[in-house]
């Protein structure tokens, strides 16, 4: 009998218990972002399969706005690395992928009289952290059409300061996220923002 | 050197493999409808983290229904088995769960001025398909309050005839999530809803 055959085997059986690992995950969508060499953002994909954080319906800072009459729904999605981590911490690990999807609201269709409900998608927008990348940590993108990727929203635009200046936490709306909203309380990483509005 | 040392480090990193792929995993939350000896369904655990489908405001069947100043979101999650099956068939599989919450909405705080955001949660009601269990296949339970386990909603309830009479999908408005609308229509599985109001 070859002295080699049990080696071979281990080695062979490890293969076997990785292979069957692999196959016996859920498969997981590619959640952290990837970029172009020329340092686009590529489109999130699956990102209705990561975790929902909330959705809010024709909300605005501004208090001179008028609610129209179908205002828009935004619906929120974060990455699930990054929702596992804010759970254990109250904080953001590097590599969070926040999506902003925004769709159109209906009023009147199949039974529903009252209220509104979802329905075509109307933008797309991503927030991502990455600390090598960004000076900032963090860096915004938009998905107007189709485009497949991304450059950075230049660092100028409104939504750095606002997202700064009015993120419970860490750039983050966190103040409108329930479920996390408590796990920030009960982590002690919520910090005050302002409750005047942002003209 | 015994001859079955060989069989034995391979049933030991069969184990081993075992262990791996069960630690390797990312912790995926139970998501299989879990039943008490009594036959009552036992509260779905983490729900939060398997796949929304959408979220309606102030939605209502009841054409003379007075918008209130704050009407309340529902949020409808489904178990991410029960979606995946979803995707490829157009159709829901046995052991599907549904799961709506039902939580305030709140116009001013923080920086929002307008619109609605989610606050506190107001309700929470289950929808499962199993065919062996209920005659109908699928059954409804409310969780009220902190219930661990809740026993079937009478199938008198009008839950039961509003979704048979109206769900474009298999007892389900597939007609009010977006994404799985398109899915249905791809695969033929849509049928035809009254678009009259229920009174």
């Amino acid at each position: 009998m070859n002295r080699s055959w049990p080696v071979l085997t281990v080695a062979g059986v490890l293969v076997a218990g990785l292979a069957f690992h692999l196959a016996a995950q859920s498969s997981p969508p590619p959640e952290a972002p990837r970029f172009t060499a020329a340092g686009q953002l590529q489109r999130p994909a699956n990102y209705r399969e990561w975790i929902w954080l909330s959705s809010g319906l024709g909300m605005s800072y501004n208090p001179s706005a008028r609610s129209a009459g179908n205002p828009s729904f935004d619906n929120v999605f974060v990455n699930p690395a990054a929702y596992r981590a804010f759970l254990q911490t109250g904080a953001w690990p590097d590599q969070t992928v926040f999506v902003l999807e925004v769709r159109a609201s209906e009023s009147h269709g199949s039974i529903n009289q009252q209220g509104h409900y979802q329905g075509a998608r109307l933008a797309m927008e991503v927030e991502v952290k990455d600390a090598r990348r960004f000076p900032g940590k963090w860096a915004f993108f938009a998905f107007p059409g189709a485009n497949d990727s991304a450059a950075p929203i230049p660092t100028t635009a409104s939504c750095y300061s606002c997202h700064a200046q009015n993120g419970a936490v860490d750039n983050t709306f966190v103040q409108f996220y329930p479920t996390l909203l408590e796990v920030a309380r009960q982590k002690g990483t919520l910090r005050p923002v302002p409750v005047t509005p942002v003209r």
